[in-house]
């Protein structure tokens, strides 16, 4: 049926929103809409600006009969500092200090609107990378690999310590665990990586960097290469990481359990992403 | 600054497709857009019958000058069909079949698109229900009960068949596992489901229906309501399964791995949810 321009313009936000990082034609929405290609490029004009000026992200359009849009999902400054100070309060409440100095994250990482914020964040900070896969470590990883890959719009693996009869075949590596210094194994299922991947390596929580440092050595493995490591907290660590490049959304700095006190600040995102902030 | 009615409609669009379930007030988005609340009313009006339209979902508006509006996602037959039989024949291709008969499902649970409308399909069911968590087995319910989450924008929690000690005290209860009929434990933790909750277990795949069977148990520790169970797949099973209402999406029918043939039906979803198909 033919179509009013307010129509097209909600139903084509939401088309674009549930495909980010994929190139919808512009002949697929006159087809849609029964409309001229003339007015959806007029409105994807309009999405584009909008998207633009509400830090949204980014419409880019492909010009011409044969063109379109692809929509780049994407968070602006204010937004992102908004969340991660939320979070840093948030982290700070002493009820979340476990036994050993451990942290209690795992309500947070099931909440929605929680998953919602670290996709976007941190999608926004790969925003001009080609990546083709995101990577974790099971278990509590995997929401935040799932809300990335989301926002990528491509496929996430899960690396297991404890092999599945559902998985098929596996390759494993050794690792140090750089808090213990034992030596551990981590597995991947053969095929659910293909030669020469750009992968992304994300997780929860990072001390000594022994579990992604394993990650790392399992993505030469299958032959890919890293693109980036992001984690939702890191801890503090004396000595020296077992991995250098990577980028932290929190920083937990000191838990105290005798005084019940945790210390938490925000972790190297927002200078590595938006530089120093001038106030 | 003031907007355009156009510019409205996109990001209202956005904001409320990254809120489900959440009542958005007309003063907010008057404040917001710096527009009358007889603009936004108008302009609801427009989303609520696009929405219908396109089968998105359902724009609840709650009318006068302290009302607001609630998106509710849902997905339409025609859209939940044509997903549940696109699954059907992936499933099907002989190279997902492992040793011991079961089927490799990995890569599509790691697919945004796919995890997608499996979250729309499974919300869809629970559209007139309440529910306060999505509750799921480690690992592979993960990216399922993440995706229903976050359509129904509620937390999910994790059990585990191994304890951790970022978790904090846990809750343990044993169960039989349906196949092999050995008695299991499973934890979670005390402080991710408070009582009183209204429960939805979603998993990846049921056979004898233990798993679930033992999550049921959870939520009576919780002193929790069970309000349905939906998985991925069901597989073939002599004998009576230790749960009898359930949904399934898809039903892996037969296994065979001399032949490598597997054969993969619909499940009971779109009758139970759709009803019987006149055709």
């Amino acid at each position: 049926m033919k179509t009013r321009r307010s129509d097209r313009l909600i139903d084509m936000t939401r088309y674009f929103m549930e495909r980010p990082h994929t190139l919808v034609s512009l002949t697929f929405f006159a087809e849609r809409y029964e409309s001229a290609k003339s007015s959806i490029s007029e409105d994807l004009a309009i999405i584009k600006r909008t998207v633009k000026l509400r830090g949204i992200g980014i419409l880019e359009t492909i010009p011409g009969a044969t063109g379109g849009a692809i929509f780049i999902p994407s968070i602006d400054e204010d937004e992102a500092r908004a969340f991660i100070e939320d979070m840093t309060e948030q982290l700070s409440h002493q009820d979340r200090l476990l036994p050993g100095g451990y942290v209690y994250l795992s309500d947070l990482l099931g909440r929605p609107d929680v998953l919602r914020h670290v996709g976007r964040v941190i999608a926004r900070q790969y925003i001009d990378k080609q990546i083709d896969a995101v990577m974790t470590v099971a278990t509590k990883g995997v929401p935040i690999a799932q809300s990335v890959a989301s926002y990528l719009n491509v496929p996430f693996v899960i690396v297991r310590r404890d092999s599945k009869i559902t998985e098929g075949s596996t390759v494993s590596v050794n690792y140090v665990s750089g808090s213990s210094e034992r030596i551990e194994k981590m597995e991947l299922s053969k095929r659910s990586l293909k030669r020469g991947s750009h992968v992304l390596v994300v997780d929860d929580f990072m001390k000594g960097g022994g579990t992604v440092n394993g990650m790392k050595s399992m993505i030469e493995e299958f032959e890919s290469e890293l693109v980036g490591i992001t984690v939702f907290a890191e801890g503090a660590f004396d000595g020296r990481r077992m991995v250098e490049d990577y980028t932290s959304l929190l920083k937990v700095d000191s838990v105290n359990t005798i005084d019940k006190t945790i210390h938490v600040s925000p972790g190297n995102y927002l200078e590595k992403v938006f530089g120093k902030k001038e106030d």
